[in-house]
């Protein structure tokens, strides 16, 4: 088991193999069995195999060809609509409408996704989680139709592997665990820590290609700019707003 | 390993055998090859395993007896403070002190953490989370000193169980799962997906003991209430904001 999860490599590419519907049926069994919030289980799969819709998604993810490529494509959903509906059924005020209710489906939502993720590669799939779910969530609602408390959260992409990657790099772990308290990064840290990423002869051509004196340039320069940082901030905000999780007191926020 | 993944409990209590130091690097290890975004890596592990932090952190959470009778307690946090760093050390511009990098940063964190919660649980042991985090965050974040950047998302008691619950209920899939776009509820719908988990005996014991008239009353009166949430939603934005990922343009929001 642990080399599954220690041996895991993104996959990109997928073989024409379709995914039996109860394999499919039983992964999602599965990942139901994640932890979560007080067993409200708020979160949605919405599971697109159709062409017409997987194409419609694709432009929310940046054309990405993983999109329209793999037999399915899962969005995972934070969605309180589902148990507010309970609850109004049942004579009980959800109270719901805040961003602490939006962080804890998201965060059950996560949960969720990694261990369906988990369970899928334990069965011989291969899968790519797309980030690019929460910058354009407008567009992705839209395609596959999402009420009011719902909102797309991590898509995945999953097929049977039609490549076979080798592992990229980790930082060391001591620049990612810390233990008793947080331990403060001395300058001599930060470079020891980034030292071997940066050393690694496809950072080297990433920063040539990109015409920069550093692989940190290529972050902040290229992939993750500052500026479009806040053009997809200012925009998932309003999704949040138009989702209906920032009412009441939080609307003075 | 899918038997892992689908018999899982929540373990809240614990034997006094400690965790090796060597099996906890691996399980670290294992947890940092979850998928993330760019492979930046913005997220944190702090591991507190001394009875002073954990009693000082017991609070926060509650004072859940797990947090102090856990071996070890694992506070798992977005973290842009150290990729910062690494940019200005190398002469580039860091642009994520705004929402949408906070929310990369909190997803890659949730995936490291379920990442590692399987990892443990296949080498038998036992974990509880706490969702408390996001709700005192700033007592947390003075617990273990975390600096600006760096938000802590959830927590994770770890150790061998001494307690063998059996498995909670679930939402029938058909109420979790949408195919290819998202399925509105009737009422009959909303009726026939919560119809067992309202028939289980302890949800009858619930609604008797609060002395309410339906399940989800127990949800809105007693365990999440609007004025909980919205409480904490205010102190959540605070935390945000004075970490730092509410600068620049998102200010206005």
């Amino acid at each position: 088991m642990t080399d599954v999860l220690k041996n895991r490599t993104t996959i990109r590419k997928y073989t024409d193999q379709p995914i039996a519907a109860e394999l499919l049926n039983e992964l999602f069994e599965v990942a139901c069995r994640a932890a979560n919030t007080g067993n409200m289980q708020v979160y949605s799969l919405v599971v697109s195999q159709s062409a017409t819709i997987k194409q419609a998604l694709a432009p929310a993810h940046f054309n990405q060809p993983m999109v329209t490529q793999a037999p399915i494509v899962i969005t995972f959903c934070a969605d309180f609509n589902r148990f507010n509906q309970w609850c109004v059924q049942r004579d009980a005020k959800p109270g719901y409408d805040n961003f602490l209710s939006f962080m804890t489906a998201a965060i059950d939502t996560l949960l969720v996704a990694e261990h369906f993720c988990v369970a899928a590669e334990s069965k011989g799939l291969g899968t790519c989680y797309l980030g690019t779910t929460i910058y354009n969530a407008q567009q992705i609602i839209d395609v596959i139709h999402l009420p009011k408390y719902v909102v797309p959260m991590i898509t995945l992409t999953v097929g049977y592997p039609a490549e076979t990657p080798r592992q990229v790099d980790r930082l060391p772990l001591e620049g990612v665990v810390h233990y008793e308290t947080y331990q403060e990064y001395t300058p001599e840290d930060i470079d020891r820590i980034y030292e071997y990423k940066e050393s690694l002869p496809e950072s080297k051509q990433f920063v040539l290609e990109n015409n920069k004196t550093s692989l940190a340039q290529v972050f902040t320069d290229v992939r993750y700019t500052k500026e479009a940082n806040e053009t997809f901030s200012s925009m998932f905000l309003d999704v949040l707003k138009k989702q209906g999780f920032f009412c009441q007191n939080n609307a003075k926020q």
